[in-house]
C-alpha cells in the first residue's frame, strides 16, 4: 500500500528563509516547489530543485499569483488569459531547473488562493487548466476534491490527483472546515498520524461533527513551515510506514 | 548573400507599450524578447512569440537583469551565480512560450546594461555562459564582437554570433563610439542603409576619424522604439534586398 | 460659477510613459498623481508634482493597489489592515515630493480597482478612510457619489468631494453605464463638453435610456491617454470657459 | 557618559520575517527602520515605527537600492538624480508611519550596498545628501567616519553622526577588515563588550595588526539578525551600563 506525501518547499526569497527544506526533503515524496511569483527566486529555485532531485522527491510546480507581497494568499482577479500566460511562465521557469537536476515537472499544484479560488470561480479553473494543458496534455494536476480545477482539468484529459490535508478538520461533506472556526486546524502528532493512516488505507475518518466520513487522496499535505510542522510530518511518515504504508509519489 | 537583422521585442509590461512590434516583424528575422526581468510580462511573451512564430521571426531570450525600474539599463552587481540562475529563469519562462507557439528558442542575447557588463566583467560573462549551456549547450548566442561573452561562449563550446549596430558610429578599432560624444548615433536612413549594406557584403565602412575598417557581423541591430527607427530599419531592409542581400536568420 | 477638472497623471514607470501630461496639466486643475504601487516611479513622482506645483494644479494622491503588471485594475483581496498601511505608504510616499515642491497632497482619489471595489466593499473602504484620516483628518477625499467610501469618509469626518466622469453614459438612477454595455462611453467632444457644462450648473443630463437626471458633482473626470481624449479634454475645458464656468480646483 | 546603539529592525516583507525586532527594541536606542525598497512592507513599517515609539527608541530612515530580490545588498548604478528620488520616495513613506506613531524619523542611515557605495562613489553619495537636504536640511545622518558620505553631508549642513561596528575588526587605519579576511568578525561577547566599551570612553582599541587606534564614534551599530547577535547586542548594552556608559539616542 501506498500513499503520497506532499509538502511546499523553496518558500524563501533572496535574504529571507522559510520552513526548513532539508528536514521536509527527508520525509516527503513530492515538492511542491514555488515558481518565482508568490516565493522562491531563481536560485531557490534551482538549488530547491537539486535537492529535490538528489534526494528522489518528485518536483511539482506550485503555481501562485503574482503577489510577492501577499505571499499568494491573496485572491487577485487576474483575466483568465492573463492568469493562463503567468502560470505558462512560471512553470516554463520551473522547468529549466528540472532540466538542469536532469528531470522534469511531474505535476502542478496552485498555492494559496489560487489553490482556493479554482475551486469554485470557473474562469480562473479553466484559465490554469488551460495552461498545464498547453504546457503539456499529459501533466498531472493535484488539487481538492470537487473542486471546478480537478473537474475541469479531468475533462481536459489531464491527470488528476486529490489531496487531503493532514492537519485539518473536515465537514460531514467532506470540506475542509474553515480556519476561522474552532478546531479547524489538528495539533495532535498521534492524531493526525492515526487520521492520515486511515485516509491511506481508505478507512473513513471522524468530521468534525463526530460523524465517520471517507476522504479519498492520493497524497497527503503535511507542512514544514514551524518546527512543530516538521515533528507532525515525520509522525505522519513513521506511522504510515509502521504500518506497512510505503511515502511514494503519485507522479513518480 | 543573406544577413540577419535583429531587433528588441515584447517589451511593454502590462498597460504600458513600448515599440512597434507589429512593423518591426515584417522587417527583422530576428527578434530579441524580454523575459520579464527587465520588460515583458507573460501576456507579452506569449503574444510575441507567436505573432514570430507566425512570421518566421526567430526568436532569441533577451535577458537581462532584474529590474523593472531600470529598464535593465544600470549595471547591478549580481553574484555570477544568482546571474546564472536568474539566466536560467529567464530561459525556462520563455520557453514556455515559444513551445507553445511551435518553436523554440533560438538563440540568447543578453540585455541593456548586462549586455553592456560582459563585455568586459568575466564573473558576470561566465555566469551567463554558464546558464546558456546549461539550458542547452547548443544554444547560440549573440553578441559584441570582442568581448568576453563572446570569447567565454566560444570556448564552452556555444555557437557565436557577432552583431554590428546599424546606426552607430565605430571607433577606428571598430568599438562603439559611447552615446556621450558627438556623432555616436547616425540618423540619416540612406547613410545607415548604406553602411549596413557593406558590412553585409564585407566591405569597408568609415569609422568615426574617417578611416576606413572592416566590421564582420552575422547580424545588425536595428531599433524600433520610435517612428523614425522603424523607418530606418525599413529602408535597411529594403536596400539589403535591392541589393541581392536576403534578409535572413542566423539561428534558422 | 466654478468645478474642477481632474485626471490622471504621472502615470508612467522608468522607460515607459503613459499620457501626455504636459497637454493635460495645461487643461485640468486637478492632477490624481500615481504613487508608485500602480504606476508612477519617484522620477515621475518629483517630475508631475513640479510640473503640477508650477501651473497651479492641485496633486491629490492617486493611491492603488500594489500591482505594476495590472496597473492597478485588478481587486486584490487585500486585508483591511494592510490595505491601510498600504495606502498611508502612498500618501507618505508622495507628500515628499509634493513638500519638494512647496506644495502638500490636496486631496486623495483612490485609482482603478481599488476605486471600484470601496463603492461596496466595507472593509475595503473603511480601510482606505482610516489611512487618509491618519494622514491627515482634514484631507479632503475625492470618489463616486453614493459610494461607501464617500459615505464612510463624511462620517469619518473627511471634507467630501464627488467626482462625475466627462464621457461616460449614466443610468436613470445616477450610476455608471458598466463599460460592457453598447453606449457606455461618450466619444463626440461636443457632446461631451455640453453635458460637463450642464453637470456645472446644475442642469440634469439625459441617462441612457432618454430620461432626465441630475448629476451633482465637485469634479469632472476627463481622461489624457490618447490624443483623441486629450482633445476632449480641452474641448470640455474650452465650453466651459466659454459659457462663464471657471475650472477651479475643489481643493484650493 | 553616553552613545547610542543602533541597529537594523523592520526588514521582514510579507510573509518573511527576519531578526527579533522585539528583543533588540528592547535593547537599542536608535532603530534602523527599512523603508520598503530592500526590505519592510507597509505593515512592517506601521509596527515597527508604533513599536519603537513605544519604546522610545529613536526611528532612522534606512534607505536601500530598490532590490528586493538583493535585500540591497547589490551595487545599482543608479543614475543619481533617479537615486535622489528613490531616497525622497522612501523618506517621505516612512515619515507616514512616524508622524502615525507621534514622532518623526530623526536620522538616515543608508543601507548595505548604497552605504559602502557612498563610502566612495561621489554621485551617489551627493544623490543621497540631496535627498537628506531636499526632506529636511535639519535632518541628522548616520555613517561610515571618513566616508564621501558623511563629507558630503556635512558640507551640505546636515548633523552628522559617526558609527562603529561593535563586531567588526579594524585596519590600523581604522576602517573595517574586510569581510573575505580571516578574522574579519569578532564573535565573542565579552571581547566584543569590552571594545565597545573602550569606544564609548574614547579609549583606544586594538587592530587587526595588534596596534592601539582610536575609533570615534556617536554610535555603536549591532545586529540581530540570529539569536547569537541578540546575545552579543545585550552583552554590549550591559556591559556599558555596568560601567557607567548609558545607551541614548544621538537624535533625541
Amino acid at each position: 500500500m501506498r500513499i503520497d506525501l506532499n509538502s511546499d518547499l523553496g518558500e524563501g526569497f533572496g535574504r529571507w528563509e522559510l520552513g526548513d527544506d532539508g528536514a521536509l526533503l527527508s520525509i516527503v515524496t513530492s515538492a511542491n516547489v514555488a515558481c518565482g511569483f508568490h516565493a522562491g527566486d531563481p536560485s531557490v529555485l534551482r538549488r530547491t530543485t537539486a535537492d529535490a532531485a538528489a534526494r528522489g522527491v518528485a518536483v511539482g510546480a506550485h503555481v501562485g499569483y503574482r503577489d510577492l507581497a501577499g505571499f499568494g494568499r491573496r485572491f487577485i482577479d487576474v483575466p483568465p488569459e492573463d492568469l493562463t500566460a503567468d502560470v505558462l511562465y512560471q512553470m516554463g521557469a520551473l522547468s529549466a531547473f528540472t532540466r538542469l537536476a536532469g528531470d522534469r515537472i511531474r505535476y502542478v499544484k496552485p498555492h494559496g488562493a489560487l489553490y482556493n479560488t479554482i475551486v469554485h470561480h470557473e474562469g480562473q479553473a479553466a484559465a490554469v487548466v488551460e495552461a498545464v494543458r498547453a504546457f503539456d496534455p499529459a501533466m498531472p494536476v493535484l488539487g481538492l476534491p470537487g473542486s471546478r480545477f480537478l473537474s475541469l482539468a479531468g475533462e481536459a484529459g489531464l491527470p488528476v490527483h486529490r489531496e487531503a490535508f493532514a492537519d485539518r478538520a473536515y465537514t460531514p461533506e467532506g470540506t475542509l472546515v474553515s480556519r476561522h472556526e474552532a478546531g479547524a486546524v489538528l495539533h495532535d502528532p498521534g492524531e493526525i498520524a492515526e487520521r492520515c493512516l486511515r485516509i491511506a488505507r481508505g478507512e473513513p475518518v471522524t468530521a468534525v461533527d463526530g460523524t465517520e466520513i471517507l476522504i479519498e487522496a492520493d497524497s497527503l499535505c503535511v507542512h514544514g513551515d514551524s518546527p512543530g510542522a516538521v515533528a507532525i510530518a515525520r509522525a505522519v511518515a513513521d506511522r504510515l510506514r509502521a504500518e506497512g504504508v510505503t511515502p511514494a509519489p503519485f507522479a513518480p
